[in-house]
């Protein structure tokens, strides 16, 4: 497909219910006009409140140029909303005739070229086209609630489906944003929803037997595996855990447990030669490229980053990282460094999700990385967390970097700090490096900041407590024996005063 | 337990697999002595890397301050590592005998006040404490791979386990930054490992059946309902995807697929009224506080959450998404903007996770929406992916950020740019504000950028093409006419020039 093509104009839905409305709104939000069918009186009203939902879910998701918005129309019919389409969603409830009669309805007006697809989860597609007149060009496309959201739709043919229509589909799901997996067979409830449904049995088994209630089976999901799962499926999982003996040996291994009672799935496959030669064939084919010291990695790079994710919405895992991070910062030592020397407050990788499309740490991370060292100064000096909930803290109010170097995914970088002055208004110059063994290395960027002390009740400017005062004082007053940095008192633009040396060696007595 | 309390002081781990050389790790990181015991020959090598890698994970997932490492031994018998340690963790082979002959060993020499605990993903306690001599101290704390960074343990007494022991494990696994979950009673497999057992024996179903692989599984769990349950269970999900009619609605719409062959896990049960009012009134319970639309808003944050974490990694489905935006930048319509007015470049909402310490967007995020304002600019005078792909960038070199007010999560922002100069240097001038009925509103910050036209490859200034020459300097020659910003130019503490205007009307000639 070329970057510029648009392969969808317009599309019908039929069936407006969370699984329709979802794709309407996908589809709205990607261009395509999409006129929607649901015999439902407050259809309209819940289609649009869907897209509005969508509508923000995408502002939180992307940051990439919105095509314009499709035209939303409703139809009294499915006939009506099927003519000129080319693409015709059926999400009807799941119940075969209700189906196959939309699919008749749809037929009367559907252009030859259309598309027809159900969203069933799991009804088969040669079932549901056995009535039609050409069916051809029906199969399903199962998507995942919210459809607005996530990426999955599973693909499956019928008996009757011509293969081109398959890749089309999935063209079509791609140009959604979407990620298409072709399923290679019929089975009922193809093959997410085959994994959710024992899932969904084993749970309603737990609470029916009182062993655990909703939200303790929620919490053991989200709180442990669900987040494995966001990123990597159960066999890459328990490759990446298995250690050097790999699929095969985690197998052997776990093959007794099959017979043990830790599921009411007791109809559980022989797990013979041939089963585990297959599965790890299968399971070499899929992470063989990678060791399993590799796939550890990247598993837990990810899990860090979902976890940092939720961490900064406080949210499940996140809130318990949220707590343990301000456990970490209240236990921390409080050592006063010594006053006649730069404070090192920052030590730590780059992250690889921090590189931009020019290769290196993206700008906006060497504030952060600043922002960081900001907070670990102040923390020094007594503005630390328990300050901050006492009601006072320090805001930025003016910042200023040079940047001198590239900083690269994995790399560890530190931040020396230099007190310029301290009190109601504090000055920080921050130098951050590469880090080998432990010290500063090749200079990366300098920051210079002005903050300003703040009441968090009035958000105004006010005088710091005594103890703030003090430690701050202090620093400046030491700090102000060292040169003044070279990249201080500068406006953009401005060349360093000297090319050789970093450092300016009059002192500069500029008052702040 | 107090903030800077430490409630733990010595470990000893015994059986150092995947699992206990994970609790070794997050033991070790937050400062407890550990003293392990795994008769294996490379037992100290794996444990070693376990630990090499945790602290990898570690630096991922946070920028708190570390606590001083514990000190790491290894000892020659599980009596020599129980010897003085306040927890003893079992993580032995999931065999009764051996689990059992482990506790015989440590109880020669463990303290009295001892806690000793099993990772058994599913023996009862019951079971294991048989034996004990001392079994009121015993219990399964089971914890998920990789352990040093997924909050999950679960917490099962035995008959004969002391209540306030599960108390004293639930506070040695918050110190550890984890997410202690009580189990009211004890079933084989507990809670999570149900759960994972029946996906488990559905998925070699699959896979046994020729309907899927393993890495088709994989995906089908990673791009769909994997990404729901990193932050919501099952039942959360159901009742936020339910819609209106809430859980009972939800119930008896899926009632009948329990007697679906939707999985081989067919020994369902019965959805009486009993087990649906149960559900009912536990979902009631764990998320009734909320409506649907804020249990769908809430979902919605965090999958967009997740699938921005992941796309920043380029993995599972953050690459699905990173090449949709792909395509959404490439098939953007490349409008020149008109010259004589400043350039819209940015209209966004504020993330809830942009949020920091101080309870507004933090100041790194600043620099971001100015980052992604730059990137818009430079898409406009054609220096956008395939110019970066082809091999030339803009780099930047310096960055003046003044602020004038707070923004807060959810707020729209929206910026404009005005072009100083354009060239082999460009010079950007941003300003963000509050965006209201999509204009700008209240001033929050501005901007000013200093970028360098670079070589991809040699990673050096250089002349852009002519294109990108004529459209940037287009630009600038209109804005030349505008009124140069007062806060450009100017150093980090100067005064604006006067103080009730934001723009000074004097053009200033100052070359770049």
């Amino acid at each position: 497909m070329s970057a510029k093509t648009k392969p969808l104009q317009k599309a019908a839905v039929v069936g407006a219910g969370v699984i329709g409305a979802g794709w309407a709104a996908r589809l709205l939000w990607n261009g395509v006009a999409v006129t929607v069918f649901d015999p439902a009186p407050d259809a309209a009203r819940k289609t649009r409140e869907v897209c509005a939902a969508a509508d923000i879910a995408m502002e939180k998701l992307t940051s990439a140029p919105a095509p314009k918005r499709g035209a939303l129309s409703f139809a009294k019919t499915a006939a009506e909303a099927a003519a000129g389409a080319e693409w015709i969603i059926e999400s009807v409830p799941e119940n075969l005739a209700r189906k196959q009669s939309a699919y008749s309805e749809m037929e009367k007006t559907a252009e030859e070229g259309a598309l027809i697809s159900s969203s069933t989860s799991g009804i088969l597609p040669s079932q549901l086209q056995k009535e039609m007149r050409f069916p051809g060009r029906m199969l399903v496309a199962h998507p995942f609630n919210p459809v607005y959201l996530l990426p999955l739709v599973e693909i499956v043919c019928g008996e009757k489906t011509d293969a081109k229509e398959a890749e089309r589909a999935a063209e079509y799901c791609r140009f959604l944003g979407m990620r298409p997996l072709l399923v290679r067979g019929e089975t009922p409830a193809f093959i997410a929803d085959r994994i959710l449904e024992s899932a969904w049995r084993e749970a309603l088994w737990l609470v029916k037997e009182g062993a655990a209630t909703t939200a303790e089976i929620d919490d053991a999901i989200r709180y442990g595996f669900g987040i494995r799962w966001a990123q990597m499926g159960m066999f890459e999982t328990y490759r990446a855990g298995g250690g050097e003996g790999g699929m095969r040996q985690f197998l052997a291994q776990f093959a007794p447990a099959l017979k043990w009672d830790w599921s009411k799935l007791t109809n559980t496959p022989e797990m013979d030669g041939e089963l585990i030669e297959r599965i790890a064939k299968q399971s070499d084919e899929q992470s063989g490229g990678m060791s399993a010291r590799e796939l550890e990695r990247i598993r837990d790079g990810n899990l860090a980053a979902v976890l940092r994710a939720l961490r900064a919405r406080d949210c499940a895992a996140g809130k318990t990282l949220a707590e343990y991070e301000k456990r970490l910062h209240y236990s921390a030592p409080a050592q006063t460094p010594g006053a006649n020397a730069l404070v090192p407050t920052l030590s730590r990788t780059v992250l690889e999700e921090w590189t931009d499309h020019n290769g290196h740490m993206n700008e906006s991370r060497y504030l952060e990385c600043f922002s960081e060292a900001s907070d670990e100064l102040m923390r020094l000096i007594g503005a630390d967390f328990c300050y901050i909930r006492g009601g006072h803290s320090y805001f930025t109010a003016e910042t200023h970097i040079c940047h001198s170097d590239e900083a690269r995914a994995g790399e560890r970088v530190c931040a020396n700090t230099q007190v310029l002055s301290a009190g109601k208004k504090l000055h920080l110059f921050h130098r951050l490096y590469s880090e080998e063994n432990g010290k500063p290395a090749r200079p990366l960027a300098t920051g210079e900041h002005l903050l300003l002390h703040v009441d968090m009740q009035t958000r105004r400017a006010c005088e710091p407590s005594a103890e703030v005062l003090q430690k701050g004082t202090a620093l400046a007053d030491g700090h102000a024996r060292l040169p003044r940095p070279a990249e201080s008192g500068r406006k953009v633009g401005d060349k360093p005063e000297k090319k050789k040396t970093s450092e300016s060696k009059n002192k500069n007595n500029r008052g702040d």
